[in-house]
């Protein structure tokens, strides 16, 4: 269950109105490793926990924290676009710089939020939950994890570049921090996956499954690939790395005709 | 560029038709995790790849054996459905077993596709490129990369539990052993860049900019928490983990009132 | 900023496992009107409030309960699939009722989420931020709200009838009381905003902006719009309605030509 | 059954081209709340109402009327794209006006649609039947439809200010009038229905099925939620409102571990 | 600008309910060359004809009596639904035959809809803009009319087979018959326009901006190539068609590293 | 089974950085008719194909080569990007250039993308395999695919006119020139199949399916129909086209109330 105060976790205060700005930093609100990905992704994750309690307690933990994060940056949106010349496109003709902001801030902050933040993505688009993952399987979903947190703590790094507003720098050097923490917790959870289920996943499937003559071959035509150092050194999973040509296995297939019901072109013979 | 031919890269033939099974094999195509993403994934990082010929070119490799592996997928998914009774709903009011095909078959498999495999996953969602990843960034892309080859080799396992088809099972061990090394490859290649990276994305991040006091702790109440065993080791990235309790560093925030052109509601004192 | 403890808000324990209706509650979390619609929208619409300080409380208390609303459903939905012949769709061509449950259930709850709850509807359509509303002007949203609630509460009346299962109907009694109490309050927050803004939103409209000759008429050559007895009596917003026959009020619009950069189809004249 | 005469509902004619007007005027066609929503949203309650004629004749009126709003925004875009420099992109470098419509304007207009209007929203996303809504609860569907109306005129209203075209003004206080009558006829429509079937949808719930006991309580923590002066006075349905802590009524949940097929990761204690 | 009679085109009246059948006719509806698809399709271009007003026209009427084709699909489908055991899950448990039903059927249908039609494809993936072709050239356009109309068709000819039931089939033939209209009408106007700019799109182009030398070529190592007989007749456009092998006209390319700002991955030599 | 080498198929090397146009050529990537369209169409219609092996290769050749097109155009976005002032917001506030540059240009190339390109349309909307064509039937297919060519050329043709830039109108004249190749084979083969199966799809409909009276009637009121040359000629199919007016053949349908669980809103004779 779910409680809620009032308080931000961090400040959410930009110095100045920046409207093109503020549809930038829509990236890391409904972008595809935005909060709302994090924050939905960790929730689900640990609801679909079975038998691990302490993961399943901290996907909830960090799940939660990052609701907290789509608050502030939701927050900094709106503050990004008080007090800006939103409403004033006929101006946009013979200014210039209004010209620019109304033209480069997204449409939607003016006539559909009316000055408030969006689940959307910096473009406009939606949020959907096809961005996220939830498989039942930590190692795997871990990796998901560290994916994310790698991904958005990169987008904060490149947006950090394209504003000199303390404000939103403040807030910034928070989310990166967190991202850090974020970061260094999966990789240890990882860490001690793997060692228990093998760097494999799933680490559960009987090995006659697989066909392993096939596990090991980088199959590749490119110059480039002795300079992969790691292809002299054992895999991850302990067996050996060797190089292949890319070559087929099997033969042309051949799909029989449909039926009539169909109504497919007919074979070539009976078109003839 | 591309080059084709015929022969598939491994056999793709089914013993039986299997209209339900041919459904649900659609997930490996088009879903999140499915071929699709995997080849449209490395072949994009390929693209944006700068300055690291060997990794550009093993991304293109792979992303190009990954298009062989749709059009085996997309072959055994046509076969699933030959021969199978897809155009008979009338029977299936009396007989459930046709009845139980026709109500859980794809039923777009019969009406768009002609008996043909579709560009979806396993409930019929069109693939979309919302799935895939392509940062620029080749630590953070390959994490990707071996998150995806862990869903994907997760997925067919649990698929190669749901039938009894030697056909479908040779196939899947194929499958099965690229995942291996696709996961090999991934998991080695990480470790040379975080070697030289360090363990955090980005690592040129500048220090300054990071509010570093909060990089290293974890937020939580959960008893549970105890039981990381990792949290009392160095954290990956060699800093020092700490517990902390969730609470607000900042203030509840007061957004100002919109402009009149907003026609947003009016604040409570003018409602008053 | 938000806060999570382990227990859920009510009971979320079914009698007995049964993945097809597994499948069908999806829609009261991933669905247009489920619990993770209603979360986010009260979410977004409490951040961008200005102004209104006990509504931006009450959006966020309750947006947060909805969190814990998800939380019941997908744990609930987790349990339905516990010990179900989900991964044994062999057997389904020889014993139609198993053939029935592999056929009818959500397959990604075997293959992708490994029997845990999907953020997607009944028929496996991801959720996307286009479900919701947040417009900054409250009486628009409590509408949207209200709505929301209406739908919402008749789903889970539809779903209540098609099982049988205690469990599951326990906590639907919950889910239809706080549908009650929320239906409650957005209608009783309306009557308030309506009292003070008029019913016609934005109330902030300036009259001149509108052409008022045509906002009380019901285009209609329809008989049946004689029983309208509303008809008859002052519209809500204190006018009179009056009947019109529809008719256009303006000519065929003939468009210019595109510039020949546009690669248009020639106009007629050019084309003979 | 449908027909179709070429004269406009109303006048659609800009003063003067402005071609990211036009990307911003797309929201009231293919936006969330545009009137293909609208159209098709009415269009589709009409065809399911079951024995109530005069309503399902009035969706159907009302829904045809749209139609033609979708044609005068159509034809207005189409006219706001008329004449203006759009292919001219290589003068945007070094003349700051034409570089801000050039970077303002919806690509698509140019390249896509050669200066026609689109289906999507300001941001160029594609409508989609998600935003409808159509349950066969009449009362339901029109708080659906007030809303849609209320947003509507909202979005109109703001778009009004953000230019000083006469002609388009023209068309606006149009569209301003009819979201009026159709705020109108839908809040008494409203009013009917809950007089005869109470104001919780669906009104036809067992009493038995619900909870009631939490029914109309209002979870908060919030000092501010005392300013609700609602909370005093009998709610909607008549009832009592009270005040209540959140707090959960249920335990925390263990889910049971998934069966090996799932390949999920193993319970702790199996892990350990 | 529209209007509406409440009479059917024509009957849409099956014998007996059909729950699956109601899903998979869904398809015709909602689908990617579903009637909303072809209506919106034909009037969006329509109302971006420019100067050619019998072609406008054509549009319209064509676009408008495609209004009243889903109109007749959504009424089929409500009736499909109408005395059905779509509530009875229960039942599903012991009776295979409800059991394949309620499996096979839309759950939406009965959970969102209350047996009513829905704006989606027969998987239930809501419609979307994104399916639709308006471009501004006719020649461009009526193509993707005739394959809209054939593609139409195919599916009504596949869904005719699937059932055994007289009403259902009654209004196929109507469909069928409009559909074969249809492709006779876009084909008629196709052959008009290209005897008048040409077969290939845009006939406006300055031969000057392409490198015609690989206009006519067939890149290809198929035997097969040989058999393609109308290789040795003139090309549409009347050049003459040659073969060619596929080979690189250009070089590797090498992209410069990236700014510091994106922070993506070091060069190579600076890995080192 | 597919291979790749390093080289580009043709030269992708723009003469200058132009982000604003990289957001443009994206259309052409990812949009509805860029290359990953046809690609992904063309190579699914072929894994698709039965009995027609000459079609098949033919598919798969074409298929494969848009793949390399796909190359080319990811690099040329690519290369517009680098050395363009991406990450410099903060000037655009006072040089209206940069403003222009900052406000017009895709934001995600900068902060998700690090200056490569995407696999979105212009306006940043994800490709979606909605909006490929795999049906079966060969005819009904390359009808689909004369019109993807045909949108495709198109709107190179209308790009071509937005840049001065002459090593991206060096890649433009290929990409015309193969779009001119791949529209003329599809007519071609069009032509030989229509020779064989007729021009209506499907051609193997049986005769007593359709209702034949309504096969040819024009339905309309315009008076510019008369202008229709071609429809005192014969249609297509041989037969004669005739004129109609627009009238019901059926009556104003009556649905039956749903059932108690529905809960819909009651017929209007219990609501009185
Ligand atoms: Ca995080
Ligand atoms: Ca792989
Ligand atoms: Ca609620
Ligand atoms: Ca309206
Ligand atoms: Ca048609
Ligand atoms: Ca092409």
């Amino acid at each position: 269950m779910f409680f809620h105060t009032g308080e931000l976790q961090y400040h959410a205060k930009p110095d100045a109105p920046d409207p093109v700005f503020a549809k930038q930093v829509q990236e890391l609100i409904g972008g595809q490793f935005g909060e709302m990905s994090v924050a939905m992704q960790y929730l689900f994750q640990g609801w679909s926990t079975r038998g691990n309690e302490k993961y399943r307690d901290l996907l909830m933990d960090t799940g939660t924290q990052e609701l907290g994060h789509i608050e502030m940056l939701a927050t900094m949106v709106a503050r990004l676009l008080e007090g800006a010349p939103v409403y004033e496109q006929e101006k946009a003709a013979s200014d210039p710089i209004v010209g620019a902001i109304m033209g480069g801030m997204n449409p939607q902050h003016a006539i559909v939020h009316g000055l408030g933040a969006s689940p959307k993505d910096s473009n406009g688009v939606p949020w959907n939950a096809g961005y996220i993952v939830a498989s039942g399987n930590l190692l795997a979903d871990f990796r998901a994890n560290v994916n994310a947190e790698s991904q958005g703590r990169l987008q904060v790094a490149r947006l950090y570049s394209m504003t000199d507003d303390k404000g939103v720098k403040d807030l910034f050097s928070f989310l990166l921090a967190r991202d850090t923490m974020h970061q260094n917790q999966w990789l240890a959870a990882i860490k001690e996956l793997e060692a228990k289920e093998g760097p494999i996943v799933p680490g559960t499937l009987p090995p006659e499954w697989e066909a392993t003559e096939y596990s090991h071959i980088l199959y590749t035509n490119s110059e480039s690939s002795k300079e992969l150092k790691w292809m002299n050194e054992p895999a991850p999973d302990g067996h050996k790395f060797t190089f292949g040509k890319p070559e087929p296995l099997s033969v042309k297939p051949e799909l029989k005709p449909a039926p009539p019901e169909a109504h497919n072109s007919l074979p070539e013979d009976k078109l003839k």
